[in-house]
């Protein structure tokens, strides 16, 4: 029996040292049950923060959060179940186009995705823009879904990795969210909690991102990758730029509408290459062959109409109109349009992403907090991206919403967020590096 | 109208940024009021810990802790109103020769005293030894008492510096106790809502000390002062040592002996050199002359005698069995006795002064957490100090206490903590520095 007790470890941890796998068990597993209380909790996590934690840490703490609820019991899927993850960024639609890509190949995407909160949207938002589409089926309905149709995308489950739910309220007030090993483990703790064979992650990294910087977004990047494969899985981590938005659609209708361009052959070059490359992974993790052939392969399941077409079934199982993917004008419309005008004369050299999301947010797309309600017409479109050439007085972005002070508002936090300058801008990697399988 | 919320003050601390007076009063303040929750509390006394305060933030967490309950009335006291506080040690009975000693010479000493905790006592539980002491006096009891005798000593009141009990509870159950600036200000924010214009601070240093080392101790001193004189106080801190404990007795009764003893003129020579030291600091303060001057009038108080009347004529006034001082054999004796001897023949190198607090405490002497009843009889006599040679089988120490296995485990702690060497340790100075004015 090992007895411990929650201010020696507390202690140990402001020390600096590493704590044990049975420790970082105590603690969630106290926190948890009540038995640990919330400042005994938040004393160890800003030590945490301060501290810092290594791989073995940060493993142990993923595997905690993931043993605190139901695991996902994945008999019921037949075939390889695979998905992507990422860990949020402004515009980032890639899901919608990825689950349909790979899953007309033949894997299985059965995705739980959480609400879009503060500057970045959520996939189970984006799809209740599709009248009728439900995100809240049963466990057995989306089963079924699943095998019959080959993917699913629900909202996440309260029965999965309970502690990281408990963990993030208390972060969220105490200051200490930006922990790289905390934001590690809470991800994988709840994929883990998952069926997953393979897992894609893609770790943005910029001023839209958790992780402002690429040497912050490859640690994050490493950690999830050697907690998953501790757990036996098949993983890799891209790291992708989000200095600039992805794509030109913000909010959640304009976000469903650009996805369903590119699995129609169009829509931005960076939407369509990172989801192609996303989707590459997947297949390669599952066995369908090296890099060069699964891009291939993602394409001509896009080309050839087959992801759409997947897409279109799998709305169609959840409830969703699905006319209204291939006739966009019947998506509602915001009442209020507005157009952002350029200033000056000059290449777009840099229009940060997280005031973009904020301005989203302004507009109506995006909530403070959870529970708030949104507004699925709202967002905003790029009509010139980082790098583009424009004269003074050109559109530079239309603005979708319900009011004209919100509009006016939004339009203030994007003047200044957009950068125009006599030079133009270096070119930046969309994908800046990788890590894992 | 300053708008802040408590996130955005421990992001700054955990940043390692100093906060402004009125961040720190927002945060006392709404801590009080419970608008602030322990968990934020706990965060960021976590990120006080690994970050540290300067000497203003220290100053303002003091001022903050001071001002969160009533501030004391010294309007009903006549004359100059002095005490001295100790960080807490072991065998440490000054108070109770250094009151009477002033007192004696017209200084006037209304000393709020703790109870003992863990491994270090409280001048209010020794008091209770002598029969009938009462140190529940109200506030109009006790101000009379003062003015008339010229002392009083009764235990804290609730109603000073709320924040500091809310705030140390806190600390106590988050391993956020042992921070330099955190101690600083609970000590201060305490004295400083009392009314005393002159105040000699005992900071001890070393193993039975909160501060084990000398560095520590002086940045304690010096961030007391600093807080003290920026109040107006008269202020000043010396750095003692508490390796080992100071005079022979430890426990209640067989600490109020000891200290009858120097009264008498007699006691250990430690205890009685650093007594006449506070003391004439305190007549120094209180501009009685040069420190050379006021050792000579503290010596005379005690060798005339006129201090141990003081000290008797308090007893009587506080409802004490007076005979008591004069004929110590009324004290109740332990029913247990039990001798400590010498393994070995050499000079006593070293006597851990921690560990001889957790002996006593084991032996009935002190407290484990508040609350708990406590033996007055109980303790240890120490029959051969650091620096004494002894013959192999000699005592080196008597214990008192009501059980044969409550001495037999002390025992044990004590001989253990005890290391006899043939080598004669060095001299360690008794007072090791002095802080202020």
């Amino acid at each position: 029996m090992i007895c411990l007790d929650i201010c020696s470890v507390i202690e140990k941890k402001k020390k600096g040292l590493a704590l044990s796998g049975g420790e970082i068990d105590f603690f969630v597993k106290g926190y948890l049950d009540g038995s640990i209380q919330d400042c005994q909790a938040s004393a160890l996590l800003m030590a945490v923060c301060l501290k810092g934690m290594n791989e073995e840490e940060t493993s142990a703490l993923t595997f905690a959060i993931r043993n605190s609820g139901e695991i996902f019991d994945r008999s019921g899927i037949s075939g390889i179940i695979a998905d992507k993850h990422s860990t949020g960024g402004v515009g980032d639609k890639t899901s919608l186009i990825v689950a349909p890509t790979v899953a007309s190949l033949g894997l299985k995407v059965f995705k739980m995705s959480g609400r879009g909160l503060g500057h970045t949207g959520g996939t189970a938002d984006k799809l209740e823009a599709i009248e009728g589409f439900n995100v809240s089926l049963s466990r057995s309905e989306a089963e079924e879904t699943v095998n019959r149709t080959g993917m699913c995308i629900i909202t996440q489950n309260e029965s999965f990795a309970p502690a990281d739910k408990k963990l993030y309220a208390l972060r969220d007030v105490t200051a200490t969210v930006d922990s790289i090993p905390l934001i590690a483990s809470s991800i994988m703790g709840k994929k883990l909690a998952l069926g997953d064979d393979c897992i894609v992650l893609d770790v943005k990294a910029g001023s839209g991102a958790f992780m402002k910087n690429k040497d912050d977004a490859a640690d994050l990047a490493r950690l999830m990758v050697r907690a998953g494969k501790r757990a036996g899985r098949k993983i890799t981590a891209l790291i992708t730029d989000m200095d600039k938005p992805l794509g030109n659609a913000i909010g959640n209708s304009l976000e469903v509408i650009e996805a369903l361009d590119v699995l129609k052959g169009k829509g931005p070059g960076d939407l369509r290459k990172l989801s192609l490359e996303l989707s590459a992974h997947m297949l390669r993790l599952a066995g369908y062959g090296d890099g060069d052939y699964c891009r291939r392969l993602a394409e001509d399941a896009i080309d050839s109409g087959k992801a759409l077409e997947k897409f279109a079934e799998t709305v169609e199982a959840q409830g969703g109109r699905k006319e209204m993917l291939f006739d966009v004008s019947l998506f509602p419309g915001a009442v209020v349009r507005h157009f952002v005008k350029a200033e000056k004369s000059g290449y777009i050299y840099h229009t940060d992403a997280e005031a973009y999301g904020n301005a989203a947010k302004v507009l109506g797309a995006g909530r403070q907090k959870l529970g708030d309600m949104i507004d699925l017409s709202a967002g905003i479109t790029l009509k010139a991206k980082t790098g583009e050439f424009v004269e003074k007085g050109d559109i530079i972005a239309e603005l979708h919403t319900s009011s004209n002070e919100k509009a006016e508002q939004a339009a203030v936090i994007i003047g200044s967020a957009t950068r125009i300058s006599d030079v133009r801008p270096d070119d930046c990697p969309l994908i800046i590096g990788k890590f894992g399988d």
